[in-house]
């Protein structure tokens, strides 16, 4: 990885890669949270061409393809909600992080102020107190620098986890629509019709809400891994 | 759905949904690319940021899981690049009803003509050749309407189609990476250390780097389910 070390202490080098990261991962959020009500539009705006067309099978099955695209942005939406919720807790590591930093400081002061008296004044009684104040300090920059990687091991795992269940919750939805929408394309006949032919009336609305309906419900059904194991169980 | 209709000819607003949808579509499409960069910068940034905590672990933890999500950017990458090969398909469309727009002038001008002689000179010879124009006029225009129709019909189904099929895929593989970013935040041990615990030294790597291998493998055996279906018609 391309992180430059030069003489800045580890700390600081860490507080900027927190910094971008996050803002980074704001930027990804933001990219969705656009692709969501850009979705939206198409979804509005596929009924609405449908409809100028003139076309009663057309019209009906591309306002259904409507609804299915105006779920998948919903889907994307919750998506974007969730890697906010990750973002969040790799925010918690920088606030424990900015937490430690004035244990840090007041050690590399206390370690300063020694070395300055032994170079100055080495009999100083001084520097024994200082010596002591320094085990003080080393002792609570231990419990600090504990605290900070227990944190940071759980808390990247705990952001991690999150955005992986929401990628995988997103993808079996995104599959469930993109079945019913392949459905809703099977009932969109496009035998060719010849010049002058009045196509048949268009009797394929039933059948369109019904799979709209179907999907619906097989959504709402849906449950993560973990609970159709339970559910399994306790059967 | 909302186009508004007034004494405006079907066409007007056609043409009008046409450039709405395929500009909005194309918002879409933009919106995902934005994702796609920012997500690659955040599987860097992930990388920096886990070296910069000076934990063996967390740092190579981190930096698969940066692998894990440039991977995912991948994908919504070629997501968006399906997206917009089902959107060019729709552009089909628009370019089949700029060339029946022609027709469709050429008949009204015809029409026109027609009426304007019979309120003026109804004993005008020319209204018999009109009327025989208009008899080959109306036969172009119907070949041309029946033509929009069947585009407009099978593009509709390609288009989404395309849509679909790029939805499945990406929604699969989504999954596999998700599964082996759960299996490296498993390798991730997150059991509580003391002050002043050296944490044993990190002897995960090579079980991480396994993982990516073993998820790279399975992401190439991935293929279409339809594939997968010839492949077992053959065995």
């Amino acid at each position: 990885s391309g992180a430059v070390e030069e003489a800045v202490p580890v700390r600081d080098s860490r507080a900027a890669t927190d910094a971008r990261l996050i803002k980074t991962e704001n930027n990804v959020i933001s990219a969705y949270e656009t692709a969501v009500k850009e979705r939206h539009s198409v979804a509005a705006q596929l009924s609405d061409w449908g409809e100028a067309t003139g076309d009663d099978m057309v019209s009906d099955i591309s306002d259904k393809l409507g609804v299915i695209i105006a779920e998948f942005a919903e889907i994307e939406d919750w998506f974007a909600s969730q890697l906010e919720d990750s973002r969040s807790v790799l925010k918690h590591i920088r606030n424990i992080e900015q937490g430690v930093q004035p244990c840090r400081d007041q050690k590399a002061k206390v370690i300063d102020r020694i070395a300055h008296l032994r170079h100055s004044k080495p009999e100083a009684p001084e520097i024994v107190r200082l010596e002591q104040e320094l085990v003080r300090v080393e002792a609570q920059n231990l419990v600090a620098e504990a605290q900070l990687t227990n944190i940071t091991r759980s808390k990247l795992k705990e952001s991690y986890q999150l955005h992986f269940a929401a990628v995988q919750e997103r993808a079996e939805k995104s599959i469930i629509l993109a079945k019913y929408g392949c459905k809703l394309l099977d009932l969109l006949d496009d035998a060719q019709i010849g010049p002058g032919e009045m196509s048949q009336g268009y009797e394929g609305e039933g059948a369109a809400r019904q799979t709209l309906v179907e999907c619906e419900n097989e959504l709402a059904r849906w449950k993560p891994e973990s609970e159709q194991m339970s559910d399994e169980g306790s059967l």
